[in-house]
């Protein structure tokens, strides 16, 4: 452990479900033997910590709880067993801060749906503080050439949808469309869609956003506020006539759930990412026999997804805009998002 | 074309929608340069069948319409192109009589999903008829050595699970719940899923349908007749109490639809096969996002899954019990449908 | 079938084989009834051309022969049975100029293995005239906007190399050595790789080559004439030192073969598509046992191969240079090919 | 740690390379925070041991050296961090006896991949002891109604032969050959394919073994002793005479690794898993190309694959048959097996 440490950090703590958020000085915690210190430097906001706050979810958080998932920063100190991670590097604290490496799911990889997952900013404290703990097994490894703030909304929205594009099974030079493809997480699926070799239909509303996306590299853009026949219009935008192989579903109503099924190829695949409050997936049973649908689940990625997803943002295929603000001033984020005010990504600076 | 076909042949028709099925005499047709002549010794009755002459399905049949679509028989004409299927082999014809083998779908070996394709029994003439066409490229290889009324219900149910055990990505060793395994589709099911070296949890109701399901091979069995929760029970029915790998939906009710997205497993996968009519596959956003659950229709065997369908029974690992009747009589075989009233598969002889 | 076909065309025909190939007159062939007749434009010309010439393949070629299958152009004439293609359509004969349908391989999309396979320019007249047969269900769809001169290297070349990337299983942002990236099919190589996403490292000799690489997308080259540790340099230039996770080898010598399995990561694959007369591929049995090392060979696309092929080709992400040359002067190009002096593609044009 | 551990314990330890095995009294070792010390009582006794001792392959072992990877028993003490395993389980130290859990490798489920993977009785002291540490996320779970003197040789030989079949790609219904069938390996191997729904033709030597194969299930047996053309008999064995879909390579000389890229079919897999000291896979690139072959190696299992070939193995479908021998008299089987004397599987008991 590195001898000069603080004794406390500035955070944002909430008390009780339903907020608010206070920022106050907390003791620096100090890392098991599995785990390290990582002083954040900045954290993304995301729609799930505002979960967190509202207590809105199926899954209780901790309280007094500090938020926070998209935390980048620099390993400060770590445990006695862990060898992998030194001093010194960079390194992310994401949704998925732990789990226990030895079940069936964490076997295979699939380490997410591990029954003991700790969650950051949820079920353990994460990275709306100077100082954060997590597994060193699962601290996402940053390269030094990245910016920290830059990559700190890559840490969840962006591994969350190159997890989801992956689960789509589509493959370099099929088509994918996006819902909701002009927000957060929409206008970094269309970048890693376009790096992953896919073409890309986007489907959000309004001239603004189609101009974003057509930027970002979309083929076609598909206007559900205008639009008389979404299914049929996102059908012409393909090759053949036939619908997109993929959807992708990050927008957070109902309906496009209900509509994806139609409009995706025979043999196509769904994949949800968004989730809205209480919504349900619903499929007419004839026509998806029928035509062999796909409709799915994707949750956050694992570890391997992790380092993917880094490396394109690497390598410079993924500009995730975003707009810095201080710590102390999360609340107002918050408040932002919760009148649906909100125009790419947030992230604070543990600084201020 | 052999000389001494007859003229005439005995046939069951129906002139519209709602029936009746006429036993009648019509003309023998000749295949074109591309098909086969199948002398259908014996044709399985599908609920497939009755929707045809019920005409509750979203595609129209076609009118006067000969029904059936396993029927298996001995090929006694061919026309010219036809190099690969010989006059004397035993063929059978089955759901998906022809399909245009050039577009996307059949490239990749999903000539069900063709748009062209071509539908016996429904959209062209079926296997209720002594004399029938089939698409050379379609039809099935029945080696001599199986016999003919035992194989033809394995045409359309026992290719149509095979498929939906192959969709559901169970490997060998892993566990597959079976929605209405006590049924035709079902005991079907619970055959193939052994044979593939699937663990089955059979989910019926009645001690009968239980004590046919263990024989079969089943290592549980769930009763959802009597189950206090089912979604318990079928969790507990697993190794390691975490739900099945897959479920398979061969029942005709909507209920277990919507119930087998809770059971499975985490990253497992829900088979709907049946099709009860006006249903819907639902389920909750958030519990399959988190637990990357998929849901998915599966449709009619390709010619590969028809191929290796057939050598499982012709391994003797199928049995398929069923009663054999005159083709005349075929209407009390729907009858005893629309009552709910059959216990395993009527087969019809076209010599009676 | 169009009225005023010619009865005569002009052709490249070899009489035995070792050649030469004489520039004569012969009739202009008329399709069966699953047949087109296409009014070729323009054909590349491919190593296996010669290899056909020479005879020194393991499988005998017809004669007297036209050869070439890389052939585009306009379909002029059509079989009672083709209903998929149009008069007027643009089209490409390939190698695969036909198959049965029917075998277990035609099912499953591996028509380019079917044992009663038609190959063009080999067992059945090819592109190296005016107008050649083409089975309906096999000719690439090729869409209007394309060159036709431009196109024709991609029918044979590009898609083989768009296949040996698929089957290599690298996913977008893995990375993937190619050998011989310099020359014909590594130019192809190297851009089909980017566009699916791919990270390439380039393996040729000389700084020309290089160039060319770098410019087509490759992050890396290593040059084997000057390394002095070929499989430490390829190493090296991967991410974290583990190597490839594929490669793809389009050489047409046989030490690379040896090679490859040594330098790529432990779970990787090396395809093999290049044909070197009497080549070996070789391997350590311990090492490919402990690194789970995967070897394996790639023969030509199928049709969905193709069609994917084609659509990368036309949304402008292959370029794919070459030199055109009336057809009359096709030996030249083959004693610049047996003389190793060919840098990028020829194209015969059939007009001259 | 539970308190009345003994301090000393028997073990047979080898000082240098070469040999002898001696048995002697060392101390009881003490688990670190993230391990368990098993009480083994049987272990079983493998080639890779007697590689260990005569120190031929290319990877130096630990000396003084504990040998033995399948050893079955007991958990007495466990590390602090230790949550997963109790006191009292069950457990298996076998080959892989530990791995980083953080790497590329292992984050994908290939922790016999890792570059820091701990080899029971090779790099770390394995189970010819009384006592012997495990790292507790790899040892295997033994389920207490398993015999653990049977499931000994499971642990290693049944878990290898079950991830080779798995690397197979066959899928059931399908045809594996498994050349040297009739050996310990092999037996295993015959085993697992057919509760994995697999045909297996069984290639060995001799009436003896050809009895004992075709009793494990196998459907046919080729004796490659007697036969004129091995090639053309394996793939007359198989049902459409073009050869097995997969070939499983167990056996222990180098012939075979060249023959059966021969006689597996166009599109199948050759998975080599025995370690002939100094051999070569070797394949004519021309036929391995055009019949689109693979060739792989194959390693230990991981984890999944841990878990999924004991839970085989306790539901009755693999016996694997075994002589016991005292633990001290193991210079004896090592004689035995550099004699080639060795039929079936020899088992210490730790307590002799």
């Amino acid at each position: 452990m590195a001898p000069n440490l603080p004794e406390k950090q500035w955070a944002m703590v909430i008390e009780k479900t339903g907020g608010p958020v206070d920022y106050k000085e907390i003791p620096v915690p100090k890392p098991g033997p599995d785990e390290v210190l990582v002083n954040i430097k900045y954290s993304g906001v995301c729609h799930t910590d505002l979960h967190a706050v509202n207590g809105d979810w199926p899954i209780p958080t901790k309280l007094p709880l500090v938020g926070g998932h998209e935390g980048a920063g620099v390993v400060v100190a770590r445990g006695d067993l862990v060898t992998e991670v030194e001093i010194g590097d960079h390194a992310g604290i994401k949704w998925l801060n732990g789990s226990c490496l030895s079940c069936s799911f964490c076997m295979q990889g699939d380490e997410p749906l591990c029954p003991k997952a700790l969650l950051s900013g949820y079920t353990v404290d994460g990275t709306f503080q100077q100082y954060a703990i997590g597994k060193a097994a699962h601290v996402a490894r940053i390269p030094k050439e990245v910016p920290l703030d830059g990559v700190a909304p890559v840490l969840c929205a962006g591994i969350t949808v190159f997890k989801g594009l992956k689960e789509s099974g589509a493959r370099p030079g099929e088509t994918v469309a996006i819902v909701g493809a002009g927000g957060g997480l929409g206008s970094l699926a269309c970048q890693y869609a376009k790096a992953m070799g896919l073409q890309v239909i986007a489907i959000d509303a309004g001239d603004e956003k189609k101009k974003m996306c057509m930027e970002l590299g979309a083929s076609a853009f598909c206007d559900f506020s205008s639009s008389e026949n979404l299914v049929k219009d996102v059908q012409a935008a393909t090759e053949d006539g036939t619908g997109p192989h993929a959807v992708l579903l990050v927008a957070v109503n109902e309906k496009p759930f209900q509509q994806a099924a139609e409009y995706v190829r025979p043999r196509g695949t769904v994949v949800a990412i968004g989730l809205p409050a209480g919504a349900f997936l619903k499929a007419p049973v004839f026509e998806t026999v029928i035509g062999m649908k796909t409709i799915k689940g994707s949750y956050v990625g694992n570890r391997k997804d992790t380092t993917e997803a880094l490396d394109f943002f690497k390598r410079g295929l993924i500009n995730s805009p975003f707009k810095t603000i201080g710590m102390s001033e999360l609340q107002k984020v918050y408040d932002m998002m919760q009148q649906g005010k909100i125009a790419g990504r947030y992230v604070v600076d543990t600084s201020k």
